[in-house]
């Protein structure tokens, strides 16, 4: 086992995954590049797309494109600082806030799924595992030096989401 | 932690690893596209286009397109089979397999990269817990009964690397 290499089991991983993920999202008219968007809105209402690009680590055009797709299918709209113009916030609409239970039971189905057969204690050590490979990975991949560059955002994760706390 | 969602350091970890691989392939004037290729052909020379589809989990169309880039660029060699005209053989030229060492490498440091601050206790978890996780992941993505489905190669990786051997 100590020669498959370690990117072939996340790759494998990363693209199975996103292949469940765009066939439960076309349920929801949707498709996979909308759904973490949706999750950071299910915690965070009124982040700006630059914080959505910081908390996902993704590019300013990828978090353009799938706040473009969701606010034409109404599921999202923008408001501008009143106070500063060029700060654009989003927030979920009603139809938005009436997906985002769907949303999250897709996430959970997906993290049931990934860690069938496991037993609570190896879910937590991956999951602790994981989130040290990720960070590595991203600090090794992207120079600090670089105006793009971004922290890793470890910190923002630790929110309760703002939607299910307001719908108990 | 819990409220990260997995799927998001999947995908971070994923992404990150995918921009070094571009970065490093480069100078050898590949991209990451035909990285996966030549670590199976490290292995496994004379495998089939099939065979490397189905030891990648990848679609044949992608596979093409590694295959055409690798043989435009004299990195390897294909030979039809004389007992089944349709089944074409996978060789390493002679630039193949010079360049070989250094894929390697660059597998080697992606590695140490993902496992910075690991424990070797953590590090042989993990790779166990990976394996599962690609495994769930990807028996829950395709259709069993899908003509293009195939079985997760499991046994297919615990080889050693024949050009490895060959060049001690």
């Amino acid at each position: 086992m100590d020669n498959i290499p370690i990117g072939a089991l996340i790759s494998i991983t990363y693209r199975s995954n996103f292949v469940r993920l765009n066939t439960r999202m076309k349920e929801l008219g949707l498709s996979g590049g909308q759904f973490s968007v949706l999750m950071v809105l299910s915690h965070n209402q009124g982040v700006t797309q630059d914080t959505l690009a910081w908390r996902l680590l993704l590019d300013k055009g990828g978090i353009a494109r799938a706040v473009k797709v969701l606010e034409d299918k109404g599921f999202i709209e923008r408001i501008t600082d009143e106070n500063d113009r060029r700060a654009v916030h989003i927030y979920l609409t009603e139809s938005g806030e009436r997906i985002i239970p769907e949303v999250i039971r897709i996430d959970q189905e997906m993290e049931q799924i990934i860690f069938s057969g496991f037993t609570e204690k190896e879910k937590t050590q991956i999951k602790a595992l994981l989130l040290k490979m990720a960070q590595n990975s991203y600090e090794a991949a992207y120079d600090k030096n670089d105006r793009k560059w971004k922290e890793f955002p470890l910190e923002s994760c630790n929110k309760v989401p703002n939607v299910i706390l307001k719908k108990d």
